[in-house]
């Protein structure tokens, strides 16, 4: 499936805390920045997501703040 | 400013395309990997945007979405 | 490419309006029920979205807001 | 109350799972589709919602992502 | 309509800016804060929105993100 | 660091509420309208909020949804 998200980023899972109802996935990107995914246990569950399992990391450009120091 | 934003990831600014109201910024994160931003008008030209600006890119983690093909 | 989206509906597109960097995207979802979706003018061309084009309508369950008359 | 959210779709409870905070309801729309809605235990316990109470749904059209297969 | 969102403040508009698609609305809140929403440029004509207008600001609990100086 | 978002509210913490994931923060801004947010308990920590500690609530302008009674 093609999306109409802008931002289609690879990444590889590095870590999974599941807790009651959500989890915490943590991302390596290719270029190796590192990204937080809060999501679902069931959606962990139904894509069967582990340690080392390739993904693609889904973000809406309206979602992303920019900041300047 | 430190913020309860999960994702706050360094990049580079490497393209601004300006709207009637809002802008479309394309960054360049730390590894390579390149993010893309929606923000108002106004924002670009508060935060005095330019390319090349060094700039943190800001992600919610539960607005990240994971797919695996 | 399967996503940790909870919501993933089939529809229908019934009508584009296109703006100068957003475009408005009407579909009619399987049930007859119509939904609207705010996308950036390039991911219409990217999707190379028409009318009566078959879709997939995504919306995170944590965007779902419930109200009682 | 009239609202600034595009889409307001007539629905019906049909289970409510809840969670330590957040709680899962799950809705029928009037055409058949059936979509879920993460909102806090508060809220449920506020509208007072129980299976077969006729709601609304709520999804602004910047949260709607499309996709193609 | 009672709602699942948890913040409800009340407000009245101090400025409209219609661009071709979205609108930028300027309200003041009860206690003299001030906050920019923006929405479509339908919603501002249904809803007959005009300056001095008595509005509710709903932002769900979920997209306040908090900083520490 | 200075932020894309629009809406950038001056406010005092008045209750912290922890889950297991998740903490509710309670604010009270300049003006006297009081606000919720739904953050991490990581960030919780991160940031040690405390009652009556003083914090930005940041609120992007396009997750404002207006109403009209």
């Amino acid at each position: 499936m093609r999306l109409s998200t802008r931002n289609q980023l690879d990444g590889t899972v590095i870590s999974i805390t599941r807790g009651e109802a959500m989890a915490v996935v943590r991302v390596r990107l290719a270029g190796g920045d590192e990204i937080t995914s809060s999501i679902t246990r069931d959606a962990v569950d139904d894509l069967a997501l582990t340690d080392g399992a390739r993904v693609k990391v889904l973000v809406k450009s309206t979602e992303v703040t920019l900041g300047v120091e």
